[in-house]
């Protein structure tokens, strides 16, 4: 940090402002109608200066103030300043505001500086598509499942960290977005990811390479776990790694959501035998429960029944200590898809 | 499903195209540029009434049809014989239209009716801002850290496989945001979640429970994760759940990036010690690597290793095996934020 805040007045003019403006993507058509206004709303523009160049048709008039890749506390430092002083400041994030981008630090920067919602400049999030469903939608329907997104930059976080979150999601069979795969400094953590699903997934297992999403220089690219770190990877890349159902067919990365689980796909589209349209599946929570009270009374052990389920034992034995009436309790109408 | 494909033509008209619109969270200031100009050029939108609602100003002179929760299969067969004969046709999602939207439903569908996206019509998919950044920018910054999207609904995810990523995601620290929380028939499983969460967080880690993002009945509320499962919940309902470091602060929810890992911020805001702008932390992964190789030299065990860094030995086991100097060979210009 360059600048500090001790000699700026607190809110001296009503007008002041700070705007977190997540610009997606990168292409004007894949903002949102929101970020644009906030862009053309603001006195002063602040980002780093790859963005500051995306949005650059929309900065006519107004101060710009671009700054470098370390820089994001100083950003948020500028924009209090500016936005105390009266202006509308648009602080703008690639993607979403929030997800790794300048929302948080923003707030932390804020806080440090005494300021509080009310007694000080308002604040304003705009959210935009993150890269996780950017790329997505250029790769097919990879997130139709449960899915995770990880940064594997460990300029701010301890390795261990994310070691545990790439092993926990690896494990638990999620779609996997990775973020900062890569840089020129920094090239072994990618082989660290694939290393730890090689763990729990199958070499095979799908994975797409997408680089500049909705920019000039796109790139998408198809690969499996087994040859994931030999691809072309670097900062402007997010890496998705499909979940055990995940497949690729004609150029398209899909994940199911699991009609099959329930339909009879194959045939005329009907419910299959013990499963009912509009309700949970045999095996959903108050089913699953059902044969796990009856395994146990048959005399099946909570250490077998923890490794079959791979679940931990003290969350079986909590199950199987509720009685399934409470479970079953509630009578509501249908509400929901599938 | 009503419909079949058995006796529509293939690619009669080359006009005809699917888009799968993601419209954000619901306002018209929420929306793309491209999901808005999609609808536009729709001849005809098909989507659940309760979005087809959201988007009622831009449907004039087009044909709708409006399908119920339990006709994703439906909607999508519809989608394709429409236009197969010639229709622009935009099937819309709320949120992103790849994030349990209609992208992973819509292409089971055209891979089992024989569609091939070189011999057939085209489809395109428009991302939107899915409900976890929605719900995030309205709550503060919770997604400053890394995040999983699960949801709760067991319709057509057998539970076991619900509750593994529960509590994969609790113990390795993602920040959650569960998605189908509740229905008026569906109510164990949010307390389940409870449940399997508070085996690893604290009873007081923030919780966000916000209904309607960027609707008309939009309502939000903070609590806490012992207390989570009394709140008001439902299926229009997204939680979100911090992680071990979220804290709430003058009603704004907020995860640290980890800055103080690094830069004395209640000081000059200089690298601490150790550390230095634009590398990796002393302990991302070179120097934890080199810390744990020291370790083993000086007699530590690989069972008290793992025990102590929480990942699992054969893990530890092969970054030992791997000498440090393939991790840190590369010597690349510094690139990287913080």
């Amino acid at each position: 940090m360059t600048d500090t805040l001790s000699d700026t007045p607190v809110a001296t003019s009503p007008q002041g402002k700070i705007m977190l403006v997540g610009i997606g993507p990168g292409s004007y058509a894949q903002m949102t109608h929101r970020a644009c206004a906030a862009i053309a709303e603001a006195d002063v523009v602040i980002g780093y200066v790859t963005y500051i160049k995306l949005v650059a048709d929309l900065l006519e008039g107004k101060e710009v103030i671009r700054r470098g890749m370390t820089e994001e506390l100083d950003r948020a430092v500028h924009a209090l300043a500016r936005a105390r002083a009266g202006k509308k400041v648009a602080l703008i994030s690639s993607g979403d505001a929030g997800v790794y981008g300048m929302a948080g630090p923003t707030y932390e920067v804020l806080f440090q500086a005494g300021w509080t919602p009310d007694a000080d400049v308002p604040v304003e999030i705009v959210p935009g598509t993150s890269a996780i469903t950017a790329c997505a939608s250029l790769v097919g329907a990879p997130l139709t499942h449960d899915s995770c997104s990880i940064s594997l930059s460990d300029l701010l976080t301890p390795w261990p960290v994310i070691a545990r979150r790439l092993e926990a999601a690896a494990a638990a069979d999620f779609v996997v977005a990775l973020y900062n795969p890569k840089s020129g400094r920094r090239t072994g953590q990618i082989e660290q990811a694939q290393s730890l699903f090689l763990r729990h997934r199958l070499p095979q297992t799908p994975v797409a390479v997408v680089k500049s999403a909705y920019r000039r220089r796109q790139a998408i690219a198809f690969t499996t776990l087994d040859k994931m770190s030999d691809c072309d990877i670097g900062m402007l890349s997010t890496v998705l790694i499909g979940n055990s159902h995940t497949f690729v067919r004609d150029g398209l990365m899909v994940t199911p959501r699991g009609y099959a689980n329930k339909y009879d796909l194959q045939g005329d589209g009907s419910a299959r035998d013990g499963e009912k349209r509009g309700r949970s599946l045999s095996t959903g929570l108050l089913g699953w429960s059902a044969n796990l009270h009856a395994d146990f009374a048959d005399g099946v052990g909570l250490a077998e029944l923890a490794q079959r389920h791979r679940l931990p034992a003290d969350y079986l034995e909590q199950v199987l200590s509720t009685p399934l009436t409470e479970l079953a309790f509630h009578q509501g109408p249908g509400d929901e898809d599938a």
